[in-house]
């Protein structure tokens, strides 16, 4: 068996932040990583416009409790988790996470930690450490794992880059254009092949 | 969150090789790391025997399919999972193990691979690496993890020792006797009362 790495919005569920833009109209929360790649920037940004509309810890996870894997991802996902052993390796927040994970059966997730304060404003978040993914990635090669990866945008590159094989799922154009040598699945379908072919090549 | 290293065999699941030896009444098979803590030179016996009986390997899976998880393990890894993230560390096979990790709702499982000729016999394994349990929870706090361990046995040592804390479950006595500086759960209620202190201590 080999190590599967995941990324999570995008590639098994939707974007939660969308999710919560959506829900209260609000547009600037409509960014993800696709459009800001630094993700600091990005979250620094989103505390801000949440400060500013009022927005409490509580309606963020509700907008994450109201939303449900993408169409196919459970059914790719337990294929997969007979193939390999899988880990979801996020940029998102446990206290967010959480309810979609279990709609997805309790796969593993690596991610960060929101902090929140006693009157239920979202007071900061705590990235578990620079360049996270990549960081995961390695500490499973520290296991004498082999390390097959998956992710749709910018923040997932250093996971892709370090991994054994890997591709991108359904990404955006620009995120192709900047990142030319890595492969693209565009489907549950091409991805189960990929790591199918993916297997006989690590053996 | 944390996350939790759980030995297999005698925390979640009997132990394979011995269901192998009640089936078959090879009362040479009933040795596990309880009684053997040097597992290169128990699996060379193991294979040796088998060899000797004309076991193969369809016999010793057929072994594991039979076996269904401990009274109790389901709902406490249930429990556990929505509390921790849970890697399952082991010394076992993914070969014999994977049958039970579905009955337990695919966690997620580090242990090592079987080799099988092409005419069924159980030829050899393979070692991820040495002191594999150990080198898990550096992979973990590698990726800036705090580490929540337990394990019955010899081989959970290493593991117990690195982890940030750690008890025994329901160890026999020559392993308490022989490091008695591990801290002791009797039961899932002891275990989940322990997993429990322990988040508020790691915070």
């Amino acid at each position: 068996m080999h190590i599967a790495c995941l990324d999570f919005e995008g590639v098994l569920v939707p974007e939660i932040w969308v999710g919560l833009a959506e829900r209260t109209g609000v547009e600037a929360l409509q960014a993800t990583t696709r459009d800001i790649p630094d993700y600091d920037e990005l979250m620094k940004m989103r505390l801000r416009v949440m400060d500013e509309h009022g927005l409490r810890f509580a309606d963020v996870r509700a907008a994450a409790e109201a939303l449900d894997p993408l169409p196919g991802a459970r059914e790719f996902l337990d294929w997969l988790r007979g193939e390999y052993q899988v880990a979801i390796v996020s940029d998102t927040f446990y206290e967010l996470a959480m309810p979609l994970i279990r709609k997805l059966g309790l796969p593993t997730l690596l991610c960060h930690r929101l902090t929140v304060d006693a009157d239920g404003r979202l007071s900061g978040y705590r990235l578990r450490q620079p360049d996270p993914k990549r960081h995961a990635v390695r500490g499973f090669k520290s296991m004498q794992y082999k390390i097959v990866a998956t992710g749709d945008s910018y923040n997932d590159v250093p996971m892709l880059e370090e991994a054994d094989l890997s591709w991108f799922f359904q990404p955006p154009e620009n995120v192709v254009r900047d990142h030319p040598h890595i492969p693209v699945a565009r489907s549950y379908a091409e991805l189960q092949a990929a790591f199918t072919a993916a297997k006989s090549t690590l053996g």
